[in-house]
């Protein structure tokens, strides 16, 4: 056959943003594991999903709505790009009952996750020469997505010696009049931080002054054990305009069920009046959507999971949490400078330098991979070199394990 | 309080994209139906989604998979972006057994529904300058995706005369040095037709003379009852690449659980070779995943569903099709030019100059609505002005009434 010439190329682009992703970065950590050489079996504490741990299963509730869905044959047919009203009305009301004022059927836009929902808010948001800030440390999905939009991004800084509070100065100096938006994740992602009711509302006032939309990433939504409790952004919503993403994912512990959705938590109607809510409207009807049995299993899954079940979820939390803290503290050469709150990660300090050959955050996590079958997520991905992201969310026998390799790793690379 | 200044603003390129896609579309049209005034029961044959029918309900086996799948609580967890091995292997494998070479599962990508895989390559193909020849007509969201993505559409014509075969002198002329892919649907959305062996095989060789990427659109695969037998695009994979996109939504008639794939029908390997499969993981890592717990149900449902059950959908397809291309003869003033032997849709075209009052195909599924509370699907959002597509996927009684009705109006529309 003669040499044929062909008219389409790889996409280096795509390459680039999905290189920010949390699962292309886990699986380059991955490939280093092999548990028969360490005869140590796998511990990933790299992402949030504790649904592989039998502690952490979701409710009977939860799989009894689904499958009473699918025996039902009526959920087989297409949904609407915004969602059925069963399902968008049943998150609305459970958004309602912590807010001030009442959500509409119509404020609520169901999407394949939280990852959709945020790909929707930037595609909505993006326009040339706009420019959005985000965290430092951020969940990096915001960035990859910004990164596929060619929306500009702009990073203020978490405080760890503030309890990972925002710098309030730092994002009133990034921001100039094509800023769109701030982004907060709260509970914390990567942090374990949670805001005070207090902080929130200079975070809504700084917002206001600066004219821009508050997006407000509550994925691990009322996952709080500690003196905080956890207060949605959309309470601050008269005074700045809020979008809230959720999802079923961390407090059902479901997150391979990708159901997810956007809330117009915004009294005043500024997003109504402007189209922000059209335009993620528009931005449905053209990307994915989660399956209609899905959907439909929602209503009675906001109803009647027990709350004896998210109780027992954030006693586990919060027993991880307190032991991690304590145990890290007798590993030296690494520090972690924020007792975790909530959601189900820390951050974890790197002191580099005392290392003899271990150059980074990055070269951490991979010769923690090699040696020891663990998993951690490298803190340059989520905006901190040389600090690692942990999540927590683990069974005890498995979170003492894991401390001990870490702080046998540690000891071993150590300058002498 | 202040006159506030906000930062953001509405999205009109989401909008004008999302104008193109079928649902925004059937939604201007469903508005104008009001059952209790026509005292008519809504018949919706504007999408292909069958599912509300009783005679065309899902296998049982189909639903028994999902169940257990729940019900095992191993699927509660996060996927690969490209979806887990067993599912992708189970797709390989279905797929191979009509095809010359064996699919890996590697060549398997697994998508949210066939919408989400028209996404994914349009954003893989997509890059300054260079353009995509779709049919007309043509299923309108890969226009939509392409607006998105600022890919230059061409389009050859589907011819109507020859049983909607594609227009050969058409494709070359259109073709240059930038021209990425050319998109067949077939069976046909929305004509119906089936593509013989030597018509497929000329299209590739006249791909492979243009240098340039097959995307087969197999959505209605093997859902054919005329005489040509479906013959999967892959047959011609060695002569150029194919990809093949396919879903569970239409022959196992569940598109509301949103399960797709795309398939490297490429035996010869170029389309690994030249990064395009690479490229394709990427974007997944991007975007959105259908649920572990339905991709965990696939393998049960490709090898237990039993062919009595593609057999009578069939059937019942073959019978809707064979009648309604009857009865339609007896409607003045439209036309069908041929017969549908595949999917689930025909074209008709409307003899515009003989209508009183109805000014094009827009006007005409307009008054319908109002008049009828009956929804056809507007020819100008696929390509053809003054052409509707009618999905004949209902049962007999309904599709009876259905062209009861279009006869009705026709008729009282009609010029004197």
């Amino acid at each position: 056959m003669e040499k044929q010439k062909w008219g389409f190329k790889e996409n280096h682009e795509l390459h680039a943003a999905a290189a920010l992703t949390v699962r292309n970065i886990l699986q380059a950590i991955i490939g280093n594991i092999d548990e028969t050489r360490t005869e140590k079996p796998m511990i990933h504490l790299g992402h949030g999903d504790p649904s592989v741990y039998p502690c952490f299963q979701t409710s009977s509730v939860v799989e009894d709505a689904l499958v009473e869905a699918i025996r039902s044959a009526k959920y087989n047919c297409y949904a609407p790009g915004v969602g059925i009203s069963p399902a968008r009305r049943a998150v609305a009301e459970h958004l309602s009952k912590h807010l001030p004022y009442k959500l509409k059927t119509d404020d609520v836009f169901l999407t394949v996750g939280a990852n959709h929902a945020i790909e929707v808010l930037i595609k909505v948001l993006a326009r040339p020469g706009a420019n959005i800030l985000f965290p430092r440390p951020n969940y990096s999905l915001y960035e990859a997505q910004s990164r596929c939009n060619l929306l500009e991004v702009r990073h203020f800084d978490l405080l760890p010696e503030k309890g990972w509070e925002v710098d309030l100065d730092g994002v009133k100096a990034l921001a100039d009049d094509k800023t769109v938006a701030i982004v907060l994740i709260n509970p914390g992602n990567p942090c374990g931080n949670v805001f005070t009711f207090n902080h929130m509302q200079k975070i809504a006032e700084t917002a206001r002054q600066l004219g821009i939309l508050v997006i407000a990433d509550e994925v691990y939504a009322y996952q709080v054990f500690g003196e905080n409790p956890f207060i949605p952004m959309g309470v601050f919503g008269d005074i700045a305009p809020v979008v809230t993403l959720g999802t079923l994912s961390k407090r059902w512990i479901v997150p391979g069920w990708r159901f997810g959705w956007i809330a117009i938590t915004d009294p005043t109607g500024i997003l109504h009046k402007t189209g922000i809510s059209g335009s993620i409207k528009s931005c449905l009807e053209l990307t994915a959507d989660p399956p209609t049995v899905i959907q439909a299993a929602v209503p009675h899954i906001m109803e009647n999971t027990p709350d004896s079940f998210f109780l027992n979820i954030n006693k586990l939390l919060k027993e991880a949490a307190d032991m991690f803290y304590e145990r890290i503290k007798e590993i030296p050469l690494v520090t972690c400078p924020h007792k975790p709150e909530g959601s189900m990660f820390a951050m974890v300090k790197i002191n580099i330098s005392a290392f003899d050959d271990v150059v980074d955050d990055t070269d951490f996590c991979m010769k923690l991979a090699r040696e020891e079958s663990m998993i951690l997520f490298p803190g340059y991905a989520v905006g901190l070199k040389n600090w690692v992201r942990v999540s927590f969310a683990a069974e005890p026998e498995v979170l003492e394990d894991a401390i001990g390799r870490m702080k046998a790793f540690c000891l071993r690379h150590a300058k002498h």
